[in-house]
């Protein structure tokens, strides 16, 4: 059987990495084959995972830019998708050009998280140029068609892929720049619980939302259960209303953790156990 | 004397209108006049109020994508600045355009923020255009010049200010669609502290970072101090450490809250007071 795995398209995304990681993992534990199958946006590729595909592997947070937002938000308003994995991928941006120079370069497009991640670089190095925000780091590229004064920042296997030549690299701002990726499917895949070293949920509060938030951290914390992360997202009703998602290091099986859960829904409006996972070491 | 604002341009922003709706409250106040400048980013509006101009008006956080995380990392980095008031825009997306049609429509220019407000009314009622991202409302007008099958979704005053036609409106997909706005300067302005509601805060804690996070909130909630807002940004140092931003409804000087900044202090790293102020009746 051939397993579908859906990611942010074109071919040459980081995204794309992430993918091709897991189902070399997946092809490893199990020998199963896998087709890879790129969407124009992070909620479609999230979306196929419940009708088109078996997975979708999606990018949640990244170490310089933070939260992807649209996979919240996504995640928030669907039901049907659990966490199965996570993994870390070391991000690296380059400049890709057909300029002979730097100072030949007129304009720069790529992704707006990858442009702020390389903006100190850019205004060092290039600081007369325009820069101009693209869907993907893959599209950028197909704006240096024709164009020897054009410049995209992708990853260096992007280059490679479209035969385009680097001119710097790396040039990210902060070296250590990772992005963390959940896989996600509608069915339970991991048979074996004992790596589960994660758990994720999201929760909305009826009133007064941030002041109650203390107590859903009171009931980890009074039991020892570490938070690894905590992010805010507005529920889109209305200004100062927030759903609130938080990564707790625990399956959600565990007895304690499960007494824990069972605590916060009376102090939650809405709790969505997102899914119990391990990260894979890639 | 005429004051100088600082706002992310070009003219027909709703950072602008933001900007005016703030000179028109201090003229009414003192009966000083005030110049408008214009910055291409929101980080150099920011930074110009430490050495160009008197004031900066700085988008924080809409009601339906969150936090403008630009203002948060940059207010992290920078010392000099405190927030002197906050102020609340309603947001209003028009789909401007030469088209007489939407079927005539086929590509959308706009800001990343905007294209996400007005996402689903985009895959309803022009399924098949190209969406592409532009570095502000404004910058998205320019791509109609010439092409009357491009569209921009700016505010319905950038289409009258550019003179260009409304051809839907609104067209966000939320109708409670608000950003926040802070005025920011390097000299304490409003010599009133009768009023002033709020106070925002920023701070890191050493190891283990959102476990220590409890101690925080449980300072302010056991003196019945309100948080309205708490929001993380990656430190950028590594995946997992994070910064806290926080609003409590107080002034920082009331005796009991000053009690609770200095326990605070002992349990953060760093900690910043980013400023305690009112929010303007506009």
């Amino acid at each position: 059987m051939t397993i579908s795995v859906a990611y942010l398209g074109p071919v040459g995304t980081n995204a794309e990495t992430a993918a091709i990681q897991y189902i070399n993992w997946l092809k490893n534990q199990t020998g199963e084959d896998s087709l890879l199958c790129p969407y124009p946006t992070i909620s479609q590729a999230i979306s196929a995972a419940i009708s088109e595909v078996d997975f979708a592997v999606i990018p949640v947070e990244n170490s310089i830019e933070g939260s992807v937002t649209v996979t919240l938000d996504t995640m928030w308003r669907l039901d049907s998708l659990r966490i199965q994995y996570a993994l870390v991928l070391p991000i690296q941006h380059a400049l890709i050009t057909k300029a002979k120079t730097l100072g030949d370069i007129k304009t720069v497009y790529s992704h707006p998280q990858a442009l702020s991640q390389c903006q100190e670089w850019l205004e060092k190095y290039t600081p007369s140029v325009q820069i101009i925000p693209s869907n993907s780091t893959s599209e950028a590229l197909k704006y240096l068609e024709g164009d020897d004064s054009a410049a995209a920042i992708a990853s260096p296997r992007a280059a490679q892929l479209y035969n385009l030549p680097i001119l710097a690299h790396p040039i990210n701002d902060y070296p250590d720049n990772y992005t963390r990726f959940w896989v996600l499917s509608q069915k339970e895949h991991d048979q074996d619980r004992r790596d589960r070293t994660h758990t994720s949920l999201a929760f909305s509060v009826p009133a007064n939302v941030p002041g109650a938030l203390v107590k859903p951290l009171e009931i980890f914390a009074s039991r020892g259960i570490n938070l690894s992360r905590i992010e805010s997202r507005p529920t889109k009703r209305s200004l100062g209303d927030y759903v609130f998602f938080i990564d707790i290091e625990a399956d959600a099986t565990q007895p304690e953790v499960e007494v824990a859960l069972k605590e916060l829904e009376n102090h939650t409006e809405t709790l969505k156990i997102l899914g119990s996972y391990r990260v894979l070491p890639l």
